[in-house]
Parts: structure tokens; sequence; C-alpha cells
């Protein structure tokens, strides 16, 4: 089956325009009417340096590649609007397999009100997803950047950390003594990230100062909201909601679970400073569709201090990850 | 050099943001203010797929990854808003070379008015381009479809057919006889092809009913047009504009020039039907900055005819390309 076949049967498989969209795929371009403004940020998976065909299921990584750059828009507190997709097929892929790829993106995307409004399909050497999505907001000033966070604010974070790392552990099969089902889990919060994106709005609406997505590790996007933002963190390591599982897979590897949580990537949880005044983090947690944690607070000074028991602090390192 | 230190340089080389950005890369996600309304139109450059390393400069490469994008804004009359590029980076290429392709990304952008809003950096096996350009209209409707030919519309073409496949012919070496320059200047056309930006607004505004570019050959694009709009095209192969040196090549090929104009894809020259009422070809390609010549009509029926000297009449192939 030829590239432009396949673009065929994808479109086919896509739903009607709707909304903002007054054009979709089958035309030069799609053509929307935002109203407002707008988010946009790309993402991109590639077979061999983001995942392995021998190990994730193409379902889950077509939705794995939706989701990861939806993150990006939960992060802005935006509310998810149109998913633009260059998918490329590698000689040994087959149509069947392509679709079921293309299915998973489909079902992500309207899994979260996402409309899949056009793409393109081309040959290469390995299977991979650039992946471009679009946000929308009532003005510019309601999204939420990482700029913004001020002495005082309360560090909230959604969700648990630790899960995806110690998934991708428990994948590659380093830990004999876990529990099936705790694997299973585990690999699952590895291979299929849900984007916050109600969370990001609900924080937002309660009036985020800063916000970012933790894709990786807290330590390293924690760094950079306070780079951004041109404050400190103080995070309390107690406090730090670490997902089941996690500390078994620390314990199998010999490993601290707590550097699991801190250090490991791919949570796609997010970290947002907001104003303490008036905050009430079980309504916020039940309009945002999940738990959200205190963690720390913004202070004075600069860098990211992890307070754990016995007053030590750790400062962690990270790699300067700009994006 | 890794992806993260890539990004912060490529992100340096960026113009500032201005009119309708308001955050651009650095954030989670680029923030913009459209207006009216957006076209989006996204396409590929796979390295060993589009184009290869030792027939092309990096700066070319880049240059073109962006021009071929915007030539789909060309045609729908759009004016140029933003790009987002996710960049895959194989292993044998070093940073100048990255960064070579870089400057050709936003030469292009310059020079057309468009801004480099966000982008990506990831490792991969190969060089390749994931582009997504947004354009801008003050309402959808502004837009050109392919879809609004109406019979009795001119159908009218800008700039010269042929030179891009001729170019290609000519830089693998198979046109011996060829003189350099003329060789170079083929060249060149694939190469660097103009979006045609300028025209397509210039078009939209004499009230063009439908509009495609001409990427995958006069031909099979001219079908799209067609079978989107329900009519039938009716081409006087007299009256299309060959580009200087395309007989040449067909010569030294034993070939039909009017088959390398028709069949050759690349041109990114634009095929619009305009209704005749007042036409005016002069002015209209003086503010479009490229001649345009009047190529047929648009009639009841369906399907493309290209009409022949001698009253033969062709009836061009073409692939089922559906974007």
């Amino acid at each position: 089956m030829g590239e432009f076949e396949l673009l065929a049967r994808l479109r086919e498989r896509l739903p009607p325009p709707g909304g903002r969209i007054r054009v979709a795929s089958g035309d030069d371009a799609a053509v929307t009417v935002p109203g407002g403004a707008t988010a946009t940020s790309v993402d991109a998976l590639v077979e061999g340096v983001h995942f392995s065909r021998d190990c994730v299921g193409l379902r889950q990584v077509g939705s794995k590649a939706i989701a990861t750059a939806l993150s990006d828009l939960a992060a802005m507190g935006a509310e998810p609007g149109e998913a633009y997709v260059v998918l490329t097929v590698p000689p040994d892929l087959d149509e069947d397999a392509c679709l079921e790829a293309v299915d998973g993106m489909i079902a992500l995307a309207e899994a979260t009100g996402t409309t899949l409004a056009g793409g393109d399909v081309t040959r290469g050497p390995v299977l991979s997803f650039a992946v471009t999505v679009v946000g929308h907001a009532a003005s510019a000033e309601r999204f939420v950047r990482r700029d913004g966070a001020r002495s005082g604010d309360a560090l909230l974070l959604t969700g648990e950390l630790g899960g995806a790392a110690a998934g991708l552990l428990a994948a590659r099969g380093r830990t004999p003594g876990l529990p099936d089902r705790m694997g299973v889990d585990l690999a699952r919060r590895q291979l299929e990230p849900t984007p916050r994106l109600e969370a990001g709005r609900a924080l937002a609406e309660a009036g985020a100062t800063a916000m970012i997505d933790i894709s990786d590790g807290l330590g390293a996007d924690a760094r950079h909201l306070a780079a951004a933002s041109g404050v400190g963190l103080h995070i309390d390591a107690a406090a730090l909601p670490v997902a089941e599982g996690v500390a078994e897979v620390a314990a199998a590897l010999d490993l601290d679970p707590l550097e699991l949580a801190v250090s490991g990537g791919e949570d796609y949880e997010l970290l947002a400073a907001v104003p303490p005044r008036g905050l009430d983090l079980a309504r916020l947690s039940e309009s945002g569709g999940v738990a959200m944690t205190r963690i720390g607070e913004v202070a004075a000074g600069r860098g990211v201090e992890i307070r754990l028991p016995g007053s030590r602090i750790l400062e962690p390192e990270g790699y300067d990850h700009l994006a």
C-alpha cells in the first residue's frame, strides 16, 4: 500500500469537522476559526529513540504520541483543540499495523476532545510521529506560562511520581520479584500517560502563576520553572506522592525510591505554583479529575531544594532541557 | 552536542516574537492571537525519501522544508504566519551541519514573513523535517479551497512548468550535453522552490474560486482540483509555459517536453480557477510577483483534458495524491 492510499484510509477514520474546524483534511490546509488565543506545541516520538516496537503495542504508541504532545497544552491550562500529525512509515510496517497506530491516535484525541484535523504520511526508515497540537483560551493572558511564580505561592503537583520510570525498569525485566499485576500497572504508567488537561485548566482557574509538565522528572522540570520565574522552589520530600510499586521496584534494584520519584521522567504530571490564599485542594482535585498534593512552596532565591528527613537538603541536578 | 544544547543553539538563532506571537519558543507552547481564521498544513522532508545529502546542501534542504510547507498556504491564498518544526538529527550530522539546515529554514521564513515560532529536536536514524505552517485570513471564507471551480472560469497558472523535473534529471547527470549554466538554473528550480504566497493572495483577491499548488505535476493536481470541484478542466497544451531548458533536457533524454511539463512534480506553482470577467492578467502578474498564464477553462463534465495540436486530446493519468 502506497502512502497516498494509506493517507486516504487514515482520513476515512477521522471524525467529521466541527466546532472551530471549517475544513479538515483533504484540501491544501485545514481551516479553523480559533477565536481568542492559541497555544501550539510540537512533539515527536521516534522508534529506536523514544520507543521500541518490541516493547509497545502500536495502538499504545499512537496514543502516547498524541498524549505527550497534549501534556504541553495541559501545562498551559489550554482547552485542547486540534492535532496535526506527520506519520513516517517504515518499509516493514504493514497496513494493519499503521491503522492500529492511527486508531490509537484517534482514540486518545477523542477521549480528550481533540480533533485530528490534518496530517501527512511519508515513507522513512523507522516509525515516527511528529505531532503538532493547538489549544485555546479566551485570551493570551489566560494561558499559564513558566515565568510567573512568586515567593509565597504554594507548589502543587497532580497525580503521583516515579511510576513511569519504575514501569520502564519493570518492562525491561529487571525486577524479577515484582508481582505481575504491579508490573503491568507500572508499565501502563510508562506506556499510556494521561495528559492532565482538566487539571491544567482547573489550576489555571485557581490562579496558577506558573505551570510545567513533568516530562523530564520533577527535579529537572522544577528547575526549569524556578529559572524561568527567577525564584527558588522548596520541596518537602515527605510530601511527595510516590506511585504504588515504586518502592518495590526500587528495593528490587537497590535504588532509592525518592530518586526514581524525583529524577524519573515521563510521568506527565503537572507542577504548578498557586497563590495559597483560599486554596481548596480537595475541590481543585475534584474539578481537575486527579488528586493534587501540596509538595512545597515558592521562595525568594533560586534553584530547587528538596528537603529530606533529618534536615538534609537535596539539590537535584538535571540537564538543561529547554522545552 | 546533545539535542537540548542543539535546541538552545537553534533558539538563539530565532527572531524575536512579534505580531501575533505573544510567547515563542521556551515555554511549554507558543502563544499566538490569530484573529480571523487560520489555515494549517503539515509537510515532511525525509532523507533518503525526499532528498539525499549527497545532492543537496543542508541550507537548501532546510529552506526547501519550509518552502514546500508554505506552498500549501499559498494555495489557500493565506497570509503566512507561523512555522513549527520537528528536526530529527542523525548521529553522523554534526552541530555546524545542523545549524546550516536551521539557517536555511530561518532565511526562507524571514524572506516570506513567516515566524519560526517553535520546534523540537530529536535524535533519529536520518535527517528529517516535519513542518507545520499556520496562515491567516480575515475569515474562513477568504481562504480559497479546491472545490469551488465553476464552469466558465478561466484556468490560470503561475510561473513555468517542468523546470523542477528537468532539474532533477540534470542533477543526476543524465544530460551530458546540457550547457552548465542551464543545468545549474534547472537544479535550483528543483532545490530552491519559491512558495507563491503573494500570487496566491493576489489570485484570492481576484476572486479565485478554487486553487491548488502543483507539487505532484500539473496533470495530477489538476485532476484533484477537478474532482473536488466536480467539474472538467480543459487545458490548452500550446498555452503551457514550459521552463527554459526543459526542451533541451527532454531532447537529451529522448522525452516529450510536454510530458515533463505536465507530469513532472515539484514545480510548486499555483493552478487557480478565476471568473474571467474583468480579468487583467498583466495586473494580476504584477501584484502576484510572478508571470501568470491563462492555460485553459473550467467546463461542465469531469476530469482533465489537455488539448494538443491537431485535435488530439491527452487525458493525464496521475496517482491519487490526496493532500
